[in-house]
């Protein structure tokens, strides 16, 4: 194209309609944790990730001999062979594998989503690759923050703040973006302590009450992963 | 009540939905410019504003002996009494007149909050007395921001979050409103000098571009008026 592109950011899936995103691509972020551990699935050599929106919807998907998961709530459903924990992708069953999973809200962002130009997969652990590819893509980018059952959240727009601040020379950041404008802002008051930043945050506080730290810990490192997952039909493939 | 209220902000009324306010007091902010003119109506001895949703309602108002306004887009819209500037205000025929007011998005607020135990009007103009008043009352607050054209927007963030900083020793903002902790973060950013920190944000572009820098500056003044306008059925008072 022949000016730079714009980079927005969608702070809840409920805004999401607010964006022609027909010639755009989307960045799906859900820190903690779906995108998080979508990206390290890939990273683990899974084959490809079906996001889909009911518990039900991934059971049937176990028939067909894919790996299911599914959490609620920040927790993993009874019964279903993986959670939303990064760990539990880092095992060998996940080489080659199928995989079916629905999240409270990760996954469900996805579905609004894909209406876009191009639905791309973010997170902390794959910052730089995931910038590389979009300044190499040269679209407008829409960073779509899936929140917490469709209110705003911190650490989705802290992730949305830091890619933009890898794409301020590349994109257009001064016109006309007021949500991209403080995304950008709450990063650099983050200072690259993001844990420390989040402390106050909703999320953070519902993770460490379930004792999941070390996956909150986890998530806000950066670039643990070259993998940008996108999606395919209705399939995350890399 | 017997705990600390919750401050919680609303980024655009296409989220207010989230929020339930049956026990709450809405602040309803559209720092530029519908919430400021409106403070400055009962500082100059409006005796009511009637919020209408659209031109031809207010119109019709025109009959009932009503001082009529309506802007649309920035623009004072041909026909009309007043526009939407704080400075129309400030004129001797706004003493005991009865105004009827549309406008792109600060009316369109109020109309969506009055689910609400209670609606009151804030902007810079009136803060201290604002959260004085909101002290006073004890009860949980929501911060509506009009945004523009249900998107977000900086100036009226920046304004939730002055509330929040200056409610933060008799509320409880340290749990779970990852909102309320952006707004005042970003305020915090402002360092008090609103109208620099708003220089790249897409409203006061808008502005500019219609000539009207003058309103802004007054816009993003503090502390102009102690009148703290509420909904009282369709009108709003003091």
């Amino acid at each position: 194209m022949n000016r730079k592109p714009f980079i927005d950011v969608c702070f809840t899936p409920t805004l999401f309609s607010l964006f022609d995103v027909s010639e755009s691509i989307v960045v799906v972020i859900d820190v903690l944790r779906a995108t998080s551990s979508m990206c390290i699935a890939f990273e683990y050599g899974a084959n490809q990730i079906v996001p889909v929106k009911t518990v039900e919807e991934s059971l049937a998907y176990k028939q067909k001999g894919f790996l299911i998961g599914a959490e609620r709530h920040g927790e993993m459903v009874d019964g279903f062979d993986i959670g939303n924990s990064p760990f539990s992708y880092m095992e060998p069953k996940i080489k080659g594998a199928n995989i079916a999973l629905t999240t409270t809200n990760g996954t469900q962002a996805i579905n609004v989503a894909s209406v876009a130009h191009k639905v791309v997969i973010g997170s902390f652990l794959n910052l730089s690759a995931l910038c590389d590819y979009l300044i190499n893509e040269n679209r407008d980018v829409v960073c779509l923050c899936s929140g917490w059952k469709n209110s705003f959240n911190l650490e989705d727009t802290l992730l949305a703040g830091a890619i933009a601040k890898k794409l301020e020379n590349n994109f257009n950041l001064s016109d006309h973006r007021d949500s991209t404008i403080a995304a950008k802002l709450l990063c650099e008051n983050a200072q690259n302590n993001f844990y420390v930043f989040l402390n106050d945050s909703s999320h953070r506080k519902r993770l460490a009450d379930l004792h999941i730290d070390e996956d909150v810990k986890f998530c806000l490192e950066a670039d643990k992963t070259k993998c940008v997952p996108y999606l395919s039909g209705n399939a995350l493939i890399v």
